[in-house]
């Protein structure tokens, strides 16, 4: 099944598209507690919503599925997560707003502790602090030695997390990651999962030796894992398949770079909550597609915060009326997928989903939570679906045939 | 997704399927009104039946797609509309009960007007009568020149609508429409959208010269508009994909069009509704698939009659009992898209649909509507699976597998 039969279909209008994702929004019932995070929140305004939409639940990628966030966005981007995967070394330079090249080569690193015999004993090295990372980098660029031709770059992202990225010709990325997951064996060596790929491993494998020689003194991260190798590959933009101009007001950078590579701007990252749902206001004019980004429902997930992802619920559900405001012709509100507290992790549950708008068939569904919207009008589909609907509410679809 | 797999488990045997479509039933709330037509309209048979079956809602071709008749009813009848797109001029050409051969191209002619510069001023010529339509076609064939090897057909359909075919070899079906749908500009010329189509594309353009010449002192109708060019295209018919024996009672010539490509025979046209399903009675024992097809629920639709597509809702319901009387095996309502009047013209809404059949897994829905069959055992699924449950509460297929 396709979705790109939308690409032919579209047109342009004035209409406004507003997806508000709230991270990880799905949940389960926790102990001593009543029902799921969203059944156990005061929330007027989403429920007044819910009471005037379409709801339904949907599938990030396949029922059982346990989404990770890069492709769960790109299916409600509507590109299909299973033909479109996305390197998770290409996610992290997307996420650090870096503009790769068709010759660069990324891979994800993680700074990590090494025992004197080899063996991994901290994956993550302590979570070490920004400022320390920053400064390994620039250590590492500093001292290492590229072949010639070639280019090195070395870019931190938070905590023990970095990306480093390869320039030059010929590059592969059929190469298997070296953090094994595990603590107490040594890294892997990484490995040509395709013939063509083994010149590229003999690079990586000497930047890994030298790598090992400038952190052998640094306490705790004395060495470095990679995954995720992948290199650089141009998506249509939101723009050249749907003719939506589209803005991210979204914080974090995984989720700003997921929306750079299907080509939407990014609103300058704003100081808290309140002052993101403003953002949207500041720019409604300019744009057809708006993403706004709530991060902290998924962060109290993984925490097992019950109590606190209730809190975020209930924050965002404030703030509702400054989107209702604006008379968006198409207001989605759901998740990308569901990290319940007592899961402390995403989970592969569905989503609850509602669509709000004047040519919405409005169903029974009285409450914005899992339960309440099994009976919604738009029954259980993929996230990937969401993109045509919101097409079709904003009227920018033609008929499909006579 | 394929549903080609019903294709090898079909057998025969004497049961009778009954597909009513009520053409573009689905609808929405309109201003002042109870809910939507089907919620607004007094129908105790069909809500009977419902609570009698097994019911759902359908998306014609893929949730937010608005359906064009010929990909939707397609669909219906189990052909998969995305992979089997109809093109416009064989859609024309069956609905005029022409015989397309694998020589034959086809297009969708309009009679329009066009202003002494050229101009498109009426892309449908004031609507002329059909008796204009029908002395124009006749002028044209009596003058144009056709190259050597080459026949000419111009056949009229209705008010301003015509199709215009030419057979002759290696004729290309890769033309873009002279039609820009806007008036204002002059028609476009025909281009080739494939190499190969260069040569059929200088006949075109040679006949459109012709024809604006003899039209010249016409009014208003002074030249043609042609979209949709198509070659013939064989489909596998019912019989040979599932060993139906099948019955179109349409009285629209689009509709008995669509019937025929599938390999149904045509019931002649009735003069009114009862007699329509009075057909059916009549015929019951010739074939085992019957298709009727009911246009006035969508006509009302496009009308923007909110009203008068509740009353022919209405007289659809007093006919129920005519082909409930007759006892067919399998028994489904539903229709080929949706059409609110508030619309006026076709919408991506999910349809309806109830199954009756003694082996119908009956569900709580009471009512034949929009709302009430959200919760149906079928839940929302594509139009496509229809034929396949029809073939199975027939008791016409075998096991797939051991």
């Amino acid at each position: 099944m396709t979705n790109s039969i939308f690409d032919q279909l579209t047109i342009k209008n004035d209409t406004k598209i507003v997806l508000l994702i709230l991270d990880g929004i799905g949940g389960l019932k926790f102990p001593g507690k009543i029902g799921t995070e969203l059944e156990a929140a005061f929330k007027p305004n989403l429920d007044s919503l819910a009471k005037d939409s379409v709801c339904g639940l949907f599938d990030p990628i396949f029922p059982g599925i346990i989404p990770g966030s890069g492709p769960a966005h790109f299916a409600l981007f509507g590109y299909d997560p299973i033909r479109f995967s996305i390197g998770r070394g290409v996610l992290s330079a997307a996420g650090v707003e870096f503009d790769l090249t068709d010759q660069d080569l990324a891979a994800r690193v993680n700074f990590c502790t090494v025992d004197d015999n080899g063996n991994v004993t901290d994956r993550r090295a302590g979570r070490i602090a920004n400022e320390i990372n920053e400064q390994l980098c620039e250590k590492i660029k500093q001292k290492i030695r590229i072949p010639d031709g070639y280019k090195f770059f070395m870019i931190p992202e938070k905590e023990h997390r970095a990306v480093l990225i390869l320039r030059g010709p010929n590059l592969s990325d059929f190469i298997s990651d070296t953090d094994s997951q595990q603590v107490g064996v040594p890294p892997l060596d990484p490995q040509a999962t395709a013939k063509d790929a083994e010149k590229t491993v003999k690079i990586i494998k000497d930047l890994l030796g030298q790598i090992r020689e400038i952190l052998a003194d640094e306490n705790p991260a004395n060495m470095i894992l990679l995954r995720g190798f992948a290199k650089h590959r141009r998506y249509a933009t939101l723009q050249e398949r749907f003719k939506l101009r589209s803005l991210a007001i979204a914080n974090y950078p995984m989720y700003r770079g997921v929306a750079k590579l299907v080509g939407m701007d990014l609103n300058p990252v704003t100081p808290d909550l309140s002052s993101q749902f403003e953002a949207l206001k500041n720019r409604i004019a300019d744009y057809d597609f708006f993403f706004l980004h709530v991060k902290y429902t998924d962060s109290r997930g993984e925490d097992g915060d019950f109590d606190g992802k209730v809190k975020v619920i209930e924050q965002v559900d404030k703030l509702i009326p400054r989107i209702t405001r604006l008379n968006p012709d198409v207001f989605v509100v759901t998740g990308d997928h569901s990290t319940p507290a007592i899961f402390k992790n995403h989970s592969w549950h569905p989503v609850p989903v509602l669509l709000n708008s004047k040519t919405a068939r409005v169903d029974l569904v009285e409450k914005f939570d899992e339960i309440s919207c099994i009976t919604g009008g738009l029954g259980r589909q993929p996230s990937l679906n969401l993109m045509g609907l919101c097409l079709a509410h904003a009227h920018r679809l033609v008929k499909y045939g006579a």
